[in-house]
């Protein structure tokens, strides 16, 4: 019986993307590894956690250093435009956005998608700290963007939000748009769905 | 000894997407086959090749009627608007574009790509032919729209042809486009790339 | 309308492993390709199934060369061991085995599989054909060796011929045989299968 | 600066089979989950090591239990072949061979591979624990089986560890086997290879 490595094995399921034989060699990995490499793994997140704070304004996760003004890099950052706020799901989306040196205002993560059929939106993104961004007289908002993923979770996420946003905010004076859908790079033409040339066509440039 | 099975074998091999062993197994398919389908088939495409003529137009293949008026029933409906010309590749990409239900011009078939290695490109695309389709006062061109796939391909090949087309008619009044990029269905915000991102901020809605 | 265009895609539909959009493709390639080289593509098949003959012993195709002796190539070499009776699917699994060069006697291809829901076995396999070849005297087999895919339908189509040998012809005094299972090239430990690992282990050398 | 986030993304990215984008949403989902989750990670990964013994006889590891005997359950069991020894290269091989159920001899883990090119073997497998388990006087080994996977790695592991074996107990008395070679569960005819196809010919039952 190997219960505490069925423990450990169990656990490693739980993480995004590993499916159950990768979680059965992951273990069997982390038995293995070298006692020092595993404390120093298991102390890097444990320590990691302690200095990632939650940006207050953007909702991201961002390392405070020695003289942390209580919010994030991005945030705080006084050349970006504040008064663009680009709507994205999750951490990542947002490194990546950045590494792709396209955008310069500031960012707020949603943390999540939802859709029809959930009963609790609230907790699967963070949607009330999104209206209360929104409602800071301190940095008012010019326009929302949404940049979700051009899926149907996607859409519904921002299906929802947006009507969260008018109704609990209806006398708002910012506007509401979304990234515009086109041909990415690598679309062919001869497998193009109808949403994707119909955008493509009608922002041409 | 199986010279004349090797053959077929040999020339099914140049029909596109199709590799060593499935040129084999369709060798001996079109062996097994019933005799009557085999020459039913050969048949098809032989009349087909009698009725299909090429646009002159578009240079999209097309079938003629009893009553052909000459051209293809894209470029003779009247109800399209000839002021738009859609530059696209293949037949195959104007099939699909048609089937999106999404676009209400003219098109013109380039018939292939070609790149800034390329020494003889007339012998890739039909760029003379668009030059004389340009050049006809009959119909009057206010737009041409390039919708070539995004890529490096499909790039060098806009390129040239809008080269040629500013050098050979420098005094052309119709504008030059080309299809919105930005994120076509499916497309992460984990994954999205500079490009595309850029495209999609710009044309935001 | 492309009614000729569109049956030339049905056809193409019918070839194996070709889809709807590879068979468009291909139907628009044949009308491009220089018409020479259709009527050289469509008179090799039609030639090549004059020259193709059925070998009576083995049911294979083969190419009748000027002196034709009525049998394929194999069935007719004398330095083959005509005790030996190798059941393979189809012809490319033939072609195969001999190119693997590991095997020295005759061959019987059945021409399909069949299965346990399969009313009309006759019509997918050449049962009728494989019994009549075992009751030849002429050539007394020691041995049938069923060389069939490692898969439900292989399994179940030897299941199927074991049963109607030995119903048919139950005095027949050659031994009934299959290829071994084991790890073939590429197999991983840590993925082997109950079956595979039992005949490895069985059959340890 | 995420710092101490880049360090927690790059220590994960020595987990076997984790990409750069894996690691990197890995490093954001620890930051994000629950404290009290990520700190029972760490302790079960932690405390299982401390129970996890490597066994003495096989080099795998092991649970040991209250009453710990001091070697693994498969080694301790009397009811199991003990003249029978498979090498295998990982713990989770020999997981999923017991799980086939079709082995009842014990095991040897050489915990990796080596090849021609592979200056030190020693510190890639356990060469030298192997030696000493053969030596042993108190458990007789008839036969050493190789269960190595059917790769050019595989192989070539074998390979040593054969010649060491000759070399260093140059009167051993057991035999030495490998797995049998042949069609493997899904493997198909047409694709055959020529070293599976002799294996398998030469093993037919």
């Amino acid at each position: 019986m190997n219960d505490s490595l069925n423990k450990v094995t169990e656990l490693l399921r739980e993480l995004p993307g590993i499916g159950p034989r990768q979680a059965r060699r992951l273990s069997f990995w982390f038995m293995r590894k070298d006692a020092r490499w595993v404390e120093t793994f298991a102390r890097s997140i444990l320590e990691a956690r302690k200095g990632i704070h939650t940006c207050p304004m953007c909702t991201r996760l961002y390392e405070a250093g020695p003289h942390d003004s209580g919010t994030c890099r991005t945030c705080e950052d006084t050349s970006r435009d504040a008064g663009l706020l680009l709507i994205v799901e999750k951490d990542v989306d947002l490194e990546n956005i950045e590494r792709t040196g396209t955008y310069r205002g500031l960012y707020f993560v949603l943390g999540g998608t939802t859709g029809p059929l959930d009963k609790q939106p609230e907790k699967h993104i963070r949607i009330d700290g999104l209206i209360r961004r929104l409602r800071e007289p301190a940095t008012p908002v010019r326009e929302v963007i949404f940049a979700l993923s051009a899926t149907t979770e996607g859409e519904d996420t921002a299906a929802y939000v947006r009507e969260r946003i008018e109704r609990t905010l209806p006398q708002h004076t910012f506007k509401l748009s979304e990234l515009g859908r086109g041909l990415s790079t690598g679309t062919e033409l001869e497998y193009v769905d109808a949403d994707t040339m119909r955008s493509a066509l009608e922002r041409r440039t």
